[in-house]
């Protein structure tokens, strides 16, 4: 254990899901050096927690970091990490006093993100739950398109209500999200909620939705157009397939993270668009449906085997309608695993 | 401003809803004395914070809260507060960075939760959007109840589907969590998730769900027999109903949220179920599921006029089953205003 620490204290509940497989609502973990790690969690979940983590002792308390503090300060533990990045400043004043309470002397020391780290890299298991929840989404869109869901007269929320059913239907646990469904001049607002807005014979459809399987989110997102595209729809449509594209080849490991980012902006900026693609390209996916990495200019580090992305290029021209393209892959030395399979074509419903 | 602050910095989405009106996934408020107040946001929320908060000053980058920071600083601001319950021990650092980045000099001071403690009392349009999201709940399950809807052979997860689209096509804006359907055994378990478990006759059946209007949150449990109960069903179905009445009749203004919890809890202590009551009796509900006042033995404080609650206790016999019965409601002078209608009669279907 680095630095010499006596335990390290998990606070963030998906990264306790993540090394546990506990999935309640309020829990915190202790990870100590020889193993005898603990599981804190309340009476809500006592029954839940010995079956998803037979292994572990299991502390039940309200306050379970405060509880488990407590407990490693009692059994002689002197330093213990917290995560800085998770633990609120008056979290880390009920730890330290918990610790006090204990015995004195006991240094809380900040570890970061060192469970993050690890989630970044995807293993067999978790890149098939991905593929999984892919994969729904993807039946999800071909039965809305294939049963006339997407048509002129339906309001936004009735299509997002239609497409999450359908992931339901196919077996999601969840939607990753909440669907965004945006027609006409609202697929301009990159994060539209859906409304009472009715669909309209050209209009421009974004769809941005997933599926979670196993506890990992899908990303997709598609844009068709209701009707023949007019001549700018074209234009903008085939400027972000190309720019979504050009993001997708630059998934290559080792390359900087900002350097796949400019790769896909380069063709949208060169069109003068440059301002209209007002986001980062993608982001890491996995147990959070936004983490490590992100694909940004302001990002930072390198791709490696494995990683779990989105590529999500968009250009939104404000009052007339914006096009989104999005997949969710994984690194890999032979080029990156495309997991969203849906064409993306240039759909003319 | 409290201690002759220059500025706070409001981190919490929620807070920020809460004071402004924006509902995006990312954004950071300054309040300032002189009314000066900057809302921060990124690119893809431009549009939508321009609509939803008209009369505030706009900062677009992606780090809301260092940008501000920035900001106050470079104008001159020298205290500035922040939300230290909601900022991390790394986002402090950040925002400290920012601060002495533009000027030396600047302190950054705690104000824990002051707007929460404006939260706490709804005014009349949250009650109103409180009403009318458990009255889309009341009318939800009536209408699956009306249509067989819980019946054996069903899985908890297609009742759960079910009842939230009820609620969607009732005019839910989202569910506020996720739905809980949990039959025969798995009903002893408080915070049970969907499964394929199929419903059986001779089964409790434990619905707790609840709608979003407005952004406000409704909460409610009812807990139904499929078929005639058995005497130790109606034994713990009545001791529980008569543990919630006692409940709500502690609401009162002015009194302690430890006596109101003592108030449920006394009944089920004294039929030899205290360890089966493995929760809080309450929290209060709002933008939030779960938010101030928590009415437990480990709360704090008293019942003022116009919190909103749950009152929500329950009896879990490990293998066999469990009853919660749960209301929302809001607290005032001539005693609760009962937002959730649905009978709490034993219903035996």
């Amino acid at each position: 254990m680095e630095r010499d620490l006596d335990a390290i204290m998990i606070s963030s509940l998906v990264n306790v899901r993540y090394l546990t497989g506990f999935t309640g609502s309020n829990g915190a973990l202790v990870v100590r050096p020889d193993g005898a790690d603990i599981l804190a969690t309340d009476g809500r979940y006592t029954t839940q927690a010995g079956a998803q983590a037979p292994d572990l002792e299991l502390l039940i308390e309200r306050g379970c970091a405060t509880a488990l503090v407590g407990r490693v300060a009692e059994t002689g533990g002197d330093r213990i990490g917290y995560e800085s990045h998770v633990v609120t400043i008056d979290g880390l004043g009920s730890l330290q006093t918990a610790a006090a309470t204990n015995r004195s002397g006991v240094d809380l020391l900040s570890v970061g993100p060192v469970v993050e780290a690890l989630r970044v890299i995807k293993d067999t298991h978790e890149i098939e739950a991905l593929r999984a929840a892919c994969s729904i989404a993807d039946a999800a869109l071909a039965s809305l398109i294939a049963a006339g869901g997407l048509r002129a007269g339906r309001s936004e929320r009735e299509v997002g209500r239609d497409l999450d059913n359908r992931m339901l239907g196919l077996g999601a646990e969840a939607v990753s999200f909440e669907t965004i469904v945006a027609a006409g001049a609202n697929s301009a607002i990159p994060h539209h909620r859906p409304t009472d807005a009715v669909l309209v014979v050209g209009d421009f459809v974004k769809l941005d939705f997933g599926s979670t399987f196993a506890g990992y989110h899908s990303d997709m997102t598609r844009t068709l157009v209701l009707g023949p595209p007019a001549d700018w729809q074209r234009e903008i449509y085939d400027l972000v397939a190309t720019a979504q594209r050009l993001g997708r080849e630059a998934l290559i490991v080792g390359a900087s993270v900002v350097d796949v980012d400019a790769a896909a902006r380069a063709p949208i900026v060169d069109a003068g668009h440059g301002a209209a693609f007002s986001h980062g390209l993608g982001h890491g996916v996995g147990l959070e449906i936004h983490e490590a990495p992100a694909l940004s200019a302001l990002g930072a580090g390198r791709l490696a085997a494995d990683m779990a992305v989105t590529v999500e290029p968009g250009v939104y021209l404000a009052g007339r309608g914006g096009v989104r393209i999005e997949d969710t892959l994984v690194v890999g030395t032979d080029g990156p695993d495309l997991l969203t399979m849906t064409s993306k074509e240039l759909v003319a419903l």
